[in-house]
């Protein structure tokens, strides 16, 4: 799996995705050789909520030539050169006129950053503050050949494997960042390798796959969506930042004890050595519609390093050197445990509620119980019956035990074999 | 201000005050210059709940004589030095019996003690401890021109600052301490002030300020208006003891989690570097009758060094140079911020319940999210838009966002202005 | 009483107990001269949920004979050298074949093993590890005159302490053990002498005794007993590995908040230095059948050093050396102040809900407050009489105001005397 991560990581770092564009068709056609994507356009102009989907936003040529004509800056070399959704422009003008549509990043001079004006029409580029420095007074040259069509639309799509019940488990992620890593491509690639995963799966509940653009993206698949969600979502989780090898953060749903967080934070406790829970906060990615209060959906995020909480983020470093694919295997992993474990949270009950079931008589007890490895065996195997009251559900028996989840949920499906549990 | 407090504390600070008499009179006369006091005559023999107003105490002249017809001990000089609710008493005696009617501090030699024998018949004087070691064999003479008349009447006083609404604050102080300055003084001269403050002020809560002689003075207060702050009360303080420069100490009502205790906590959080918070107890001021099983009101009480806890406490030592006049200003500060939180904690509704509002249309989202003073006003207008579901108070908001509650209060006005948010 | 538990400790160590037999009988029998038992029979084959009670197992005579002849173990030795419900045999063998009859420890080789197979019909002996490896090649000869008879009966007992009300108080301990010290003999000691206490003493709660074998003796109880328990038990406790002077452990409740949770854990916190409490779980002794879940009795359990936690556990050296007489003394007077404070644990209401009682009138408040001691009882007073407002019982009372227990439950029948207070 890791080196088809890599192969879809090189094809979709080129593309110059955004709010809307032929940048965000490419992206999502590619993914749609992992993902039984359905890909809808939303015309701009559609009202969602309280936003309206903007006009369509396409990018074709843009740099400053010097001068002597030499081209400085190249849209071609680095998507993040360019302003995002940049209004046309062509003239020429002084070095301190060209400064005001110049965006650096002083404190870190050799970067290039990652800036939009998605609703002030205005243009710009980006480049290191370094190249800022050494701009000779002069005339420059710009050219911008981009477009804005009111008559354009914007690119979403979603995927969904059906379940035994009609209950959801959301994974949502964005596709409108070019040309970064952690902070987007890690997103889609994650997503759409767990879809794989669970797509030959026998699954309890229904999942839901969505690609979009981040804010007005979920914004307008919420306004699509929301309703059927508020009803029959019981976990979902955005994913982002989780290409770098740092350690695990999640950051909760609005709810801060939903199924999501409770899952996830059993999960991290077990396996892992050091991770981070952050309290929620409306500060963020798409769960910030999710957990908006009127939604106030189970959502939560698994990340590795938090955007916002490393220096590359929202520049010209987030990029190939700075992710792994080794960690991100192992999110993938800790995803699909995470997922698994949602899947096998029931809420028991042990058919014998009076005294313990005798458990020799089954099998079930070691002759000999000075046996270390016996005694494991029988004691989570007791706690799963004692609390199999039908109101404790695994991750309960887990967090109050203190036995690993995995034990107990390949004890409790010997225990429903042997019909003394039954799923409640 | 400072200087007022300090000249009303001047006037004040002469007076011999007790349950009853003379002296509480005039202290609410002088008090009458910053309050517009209802002031009502108690009879002495009224019953009030389980206790009975005593007898009216006045006392005009008080000494003892040595052997040759030197005044040792005179009431002149300190109002301290007669036990209150001494009878009125004429003879001569010898030494060993005279020490029977006098109250020292042995651990404090150099200080005079206040004591009092207000439901016990006696008579007695308070001296230091020294003076007691000096005091040699001979016949004495001990003359105590006082009355205690059952058909006089205790004095207590109110006012009221009519809000918006019914529901009202209540600030209780007491005056029957004869001669101490933070433990006496400061209370009444803090709520005097904060009453000034508050009249010309457009409120939303009616404001119930009372002036009375501790225990029987609020235990008579609320044989009469106990029924109706029943109903209407939302928060209450008893203001003792907090004249010193010692900081902030704060004790909850009997309930813990009313709003005088959500409200000083926050407040004192957010501004003192170091404060005391102590769990209610049934010792302590006229709490004890507020926060009685049958009312158990919500009221509080903001102190700075608490009585019991510092040793001029009940001495003679509790005098001018014991308190500061800058504590005093900022006591009423903080008071008057906490006083601030509670009027504007509001439970707030965002009109947009479903998804974020969009902030750029409104002027509220500025062009550049990366700039620093920027992003702090998005997160916490952000928060308050989250949260704003009809059932977090603005308390609960600045709990759960760690975010400034007066940036909080200013934002929250912006919003409603800009129609997006109401009180619910 | 310290003679008392020495005496009866050294009648009943040599007897040979197991989860039926003679041994049980005779051990019933000399507890029946503290304790006034009921004794019954239940049948060998008597289905009780969801387990039988086994055929009655009795060993007269066991030994192995080396090839010259000489007994080298012998059961009349000690009665943890036969493996509990070993079947009756009697043959030849090489050293190899009987090996693998044979129990050691070898990380303790001084010491023999305690182990039993009541559920799978084998035989068997325990010795020490070291003279497992002095055993010479030859032929061994074995013998076995035990009986495991299915007419044969398991042997119960209790014994009731008739209170005023119907509510009951379970101390229940198990005789199943042969000649072990801590793990057995020291339960049912001190709940015989508990019995001993009570019985004289007038109570509120009706006592119920339990002297059973563990788990299938008190899974026949409860299928006799359970629904009546489920009805009228206020707290039980499970008396067992409490001779030995090692600091307290109490194990909670499945509830973890319940009554005898409560009591215990205030009661060690205000008398002991050192001690532990442990949550609740489903590995340990008869808790495991009264906190089933279709039981969840509110019973804990009381012990010194837990079983398990000391390395003499289950061997031949959990024997008188181990235990102390002065503990077990210590052990009762701490269940008794345990069950004390729960006969003590009212909710009290105050008659004078609104305001204070006014305490001076009925002589309760002392003229000079001044006193320490007297400010103490005052303090304690006024917490009483604060929280009785008829939802709070006496142990939270003892817990929000930190008051002595004890000196509360004095304090409280004296208001009740004093016609203050009333049990709500």
């Amino acid at each position: 799996m890791k080196q088809e991560l890599e192969s879809y990581f090189d094809r979709l770092w080129p593309i110059c995705r955004s709010l809307t564009g032929n940048g965000n068709r490419e992206t999502l056609k590619i993914l749609s050789e992992i993902v039984d994507l359905n890909i809808s356009e939303i015309p701009s102009g559609t009202a969602c909520f309280d936003w309206v989907v903007p006009p369509e936003w396409n990018a074709k040529e843009a740099w400053i030539k010097d001068s002597h004509g030499n081209i400085i800056v190249d849209f071609k070399n680095n998507n993040l050169h360019l302003l995002g959704y940049s209004v046309p422009f062509k003239g020429r003008m002084s070095l301190s006129e060209l400064k005001s549509h110049l965006y650096t990043l002083p404190e870190q001079p050799d970067l290039i950053p990652y800036q939009t004006s998605y609703y002030k029409e205005c243009w710009g580029f980006c480049i290191t503050h370094n190249q800022l420095l050494s701009l000779e007074d002069g005339e420059y040259e710009v050219y911008i050949d981009s477009s804005l069509n009111p008559k354009g639309s914007m690119t979403i799509a979603d995927a969904l494997i059906k379940g035994e019940t009609e209950e959801e488990v959301l994974l949502s992620t964005y596709i409108c960042h070019p040309s970064m890593a952690s902070n987007e491509l890690s997103g889609p690639l994650i997503s759409s390798f767990l879809y794989q995963l669970l797509k030959t799966k026998k699954l309890r509940y229904t999942y839901r796959f969505i690609f979009v653009p981040e804010t007005i993206g979920s914004i307008c698949y919420l306004s699509r969506h929301g309703r059927h969600l508020n009803e029959k979502l019981v976990a979902g989780f955005v994913i982002t930042t989780i290409g770098d090898d740092g350690k695990f953060t999640y950051k909760k749903s609005r709810r801060e004890n939903a199924l999501p967080d409770r899952a996830t934070e059993l999960v991290l406790k077990q396996q892992e050595k050091d991770y981070i829970i952050e309290n929620f906060s409306p500060i963020g990615s798409d769960e910030r519609q999710y957990c908006s209060p009127g939604f106030n959906l189970p959502v939560g995020s698994l990340m590795r390093t938090r955007y916002g909480k490393y220096k590359e983020y929202h520049t010209s470093a987030d990029n190939k050197d700075f992710i792994s694919f080794d960690a991100m295997q192992q999110s993938i992993n800790t995803y699909f445990d995470i997922l698994n474990l949602i899947e096998a949270n029931h809420k028991y009950i042990n058919k014998i509620q009076f005294c313990e079931p005798q458990l020799g008589k089954r099998g079930l007890y070691p002759t000999l119980i000075s046996q270390k490895e016996n005694a494991d065996f029988v004691s989570v195997m007791m706690w799963l019956l004692n609390l199999a009251d039908g109101t404790n559900d695994l991750i309960d028996i887990a967090n109050r035990s203190k036995a690993p989840y995995k034990l107990l949920i390949d004890i409790a499906q010997q225990l429903v074999c042997k019909n003394l549990l039954a799923i409640n």
